[in-house]
């Protein structure tokens, strides 16, 4: 492709990026294609002569466009939000452009000091303990496993990664912890009979003293405890574990202390919710996501520790092509995780972050949480609905009850949940708490605003009278 | 930032990228800082206020650039290319701007679909059995612990998932098999004593009867041999192992067969470099990168299982939260590897491989191969400097050698490396083969024509003539 083709197609997608960010509401937030629909319409095989631009673009907007759920929709409440940004996306293209590999200081010293000082930045903008060391990491499954696995070794003595993990060593969590935590425990090894799922309380989150109870029992019964697991904004209803009794517990026992704040995490940015970080101080590591609720294009994982040599210990390798003379004056964050090679995610961070400015991000933050605020009002001042769990920051959980059984209260909610959905006009997505069918109103996508949760509510009400 | 800002930089980002690709030359294929000085330069905390994107871009130009090792750099012969295209970045602004979740199918049905079909596509151009089945992971270090981890599974009874690794199942690859082999071993649990390196032959590749006289041994003494990692193209020299033979020992022993052609697996879409895959009927999976020779930004690996079943066995996690009704119906690429949350990279691989048309591909990879053949026959010409490994595809190892000992000419090679890549001219790495100090010349990088092999030849020429 020559230059011209390339600008010309590049001004092109910039365009119609810049206008998708302005009219994706014009689209059913899911897609309404059926399993195999899409791959009906395309070749099944490659072409051997080259296409033209035009086409693979037409191509697109034809085939592949009617096919995606839109995560950028302003009426997106499922999950969690997954957000980019204009200055996000700018950066993603010098990325691609400059399309370096990140995974030692010589590769690319500039993306490895640049990671340092956005991590560093982070590290201030959420106040968290000043001896941290941050790294980029693709996502929190991927980070969480770097935790399990140093307090794996940390457990061992560094011997497991040598001898294999022939031991049980416990990990602790609460029932409510994400499925990426089961996911770690069996990729390392530890295997999924020593997670030990700890009960929580009538909010959802972990009852420390249930913790303590089950460390104390495990270890009279020879097991050995090795890591806790705590959750700040659980992925079911943003519970927050107390962190400080949590934290007290494992320095008593000499267990690595891991902290899940996927979503949550980036509310610390705001004074006011600097209280989920009281115990800090505790924390072996910490991860969150700027892919969530920072605005920064997936992917993009904030991941912290305490002790950087216990990373780099797990991880590391030298074989002799990695080798460079600066070798022990540098970071090579290669040994920082479980990838070798590395993107260079740290530029649309630090794009993000300037583009915003830190009262740009709080503003933004403070509105999501103002408008969950807002919906849970209306949640509980209607008769037929009820509040499922707390609100401590923008996710709504709620469900239809008019004192109907159990049973019948789940079929009538995901009944309602899917005539919601089908309408195009909304996404949310469900859960069950406390054995009960929910639904979750998740508010962070970046340009949601009053208008977009209130017409989110005025359809709940209309498909909930239809389906009475 | 408003619509208007946005297409503004979006355009001139474009431009830039463009005149990048054009320009680059003129940059040090090396950047030039010092360790630390990047960081000097910024801030060290995060502006309160919005920062306009002009002074950004700004920094990026003044302060990043002179940062960055330029892997796009048509004198780029260092480790491995890693290529980026105008089609790619083209694909990349799109999946940003979309900036889709990819973990289910209910969450973005046409990402999934695009990416069953152009993995069958990339199936089809490089000859791989029928009845595998691909999947896009990050890198070749992810896709190998996902087959490490599937064997393992496989070799427990699909029992360590959940009771964890407590017996010692082998693992076995070549002395000359990539680091990230040792590093999966690890973070599986299998422990790096459980990892068997078998002797090579005098072109690096594993000597097949050597392999299976550690798996009788291993047998014999009551270990448990549970799978083999092949190696199409290794990192230090892209010696190949015979995978028919190899292929033989494991079915007979029952063992897994993982097959690792991260570089070298792009060449077999040329019919005269399909001979790697005689034996392909007996893996188990497969992984190499687009992202290294097929033109395809990082990250895009392409794994692929002839048991998709007993990998998503290996992974699958079903919490209430990510349940959607069409399960039955779909496949959800979250069970298909570590992380949840997936990036929609399936855009790029189709944008690349339209763009240029098989036929166009192999063009590249076609002359890639004849520059490394006729460098490799300059070098044979040269009485100062030896050949030091078969050249199978475009990497070239050599050295100068003009009969001293072997200390010094270990000495003298490093010195010469290094005085080369000082004039930011060209970039080559080393490694060692057969405990002597090599250079490696790798040709791929998708702009570079005989000129800059030629230029590269002759700076090696008179950077040897000043060192003597």
């Amino acid at each position: 492709m020559d230059r011209d083709t390339f600008r010309e197609f590049g001004h092109r997608f910039v365009d119609w990026v810049a206008d998708y960010f302005e009219e994706v509401e014009k689209y059913p937030v899911m897609s309404r294609v059926k399993p195999g629909e899409v791959r009906a319409m395309l070749p099944s095989g490659p072409p051997a002569q080259p296409e033209p631009m035009e086409s693979i673009f037409r191509d697109f907007k034809q085939i592949i466009l009617p096919g995606i759920t839109h995560w950028q929709h302003p009426s997106w409440f499922g999950y969690f939000p997954a957000n980019n940004s204009p200055a996000s996306v700018l950066g993603e293209i010098l990325t691609a452009g400059i399309g370096a590999q990140c995974m030692l200081w010589q590769t690319s010293p500039a993306a490895e000091e640049l990671e340092e000082l956005v991590l560093d930045w982070l590290k201030q903008m959420l106040g968290l303990p000043e001896e941290m060391t941050g790294v980029i990491q693709d996502t929190a499954s991927t980070a969480t496993l770097c935790a399990l696995l140093s307090a794996r070794e940390k457990a061992t003595g560094f011997e497991s990664n040598q001898k294999g993990l022939r031991e049980n060593l416990v990990v602790y969590a609460s029932v409510e912890t994400h499925s990426s935590i089961e996911k770690g425990i069996k990729i390392a090894g530890y295997g999924r009979d020593n997670l030990h799922l700890i009960p929580t309380d009538k909010t959802y989150a972990l009852v420390p003293e249930k913790l303590e109870q089950a460390v104390r029992e495990d270890k009279e019964q020879g097991l050995k405890p090795a890591c806790v697991v705590a959750t700040l904004g659980t992925t079911s209803s943003t519970a927050v574990d107390p962190l400080q009794a949590v934290g007290k517990i494992c320095r008593r026992h000499g267990l690595w202390l891991h902290v899940d704040a996927a979503f949550a995490g980036s509310a610390a940015i705001l004074p006011e919710m600097k209280w989920m970080l009281e115990g800090a101080e505790h924390m072996d590591s910490f991860v969150f996501n700027p892919h969530k609720w920072l605005f920064t294009n997936f992917d993009c994982s904030a991941y912290f520790v305490k002790d950087p040599a216990a990373l780099v210990r797990t991880f590391e390798i030298h074989p002799e092509y990695l080798k460079t003379g600066l070798d022990a004056k540098v970071k090579n964050f290669r040994d920082w995780g479980i990838q070798l090679g590395r993107r260079f995610r740290a530029l649309k961070l630090w794009f993000v972050i300037r583009s915003y400015g830190v009262e740009g991000l709080q503003a933004l933050l403070r509105e999501h949480i103002r408008l969950a605020q807002l919906f849970a009002g209306w949640v509980r001042e209607n008769a037929q609905f009820e509040l499922m769990a707390p609100v401590p920051f923008s996710l709504v959980c709620f469900r239809f009850n008019d004192g109907g059984e159990e049973q019948s209260l789940d079929a009538l909610n995901k009944k309602l949940l899917e005539s919601i959905n089908a309408t195009g006009e909304v996404f949310l997505t469900h859960t069950t708490l406390g054995g009960r069918y929910v639904l979750r109103l998740a508010i962070g996508q970046r340009t949601t605003t009053e208008r977009h949760v209130r017409e989110a509510w005025n359809l709940i009400l209309q498909k909930t009278e239809e389906l009475l």
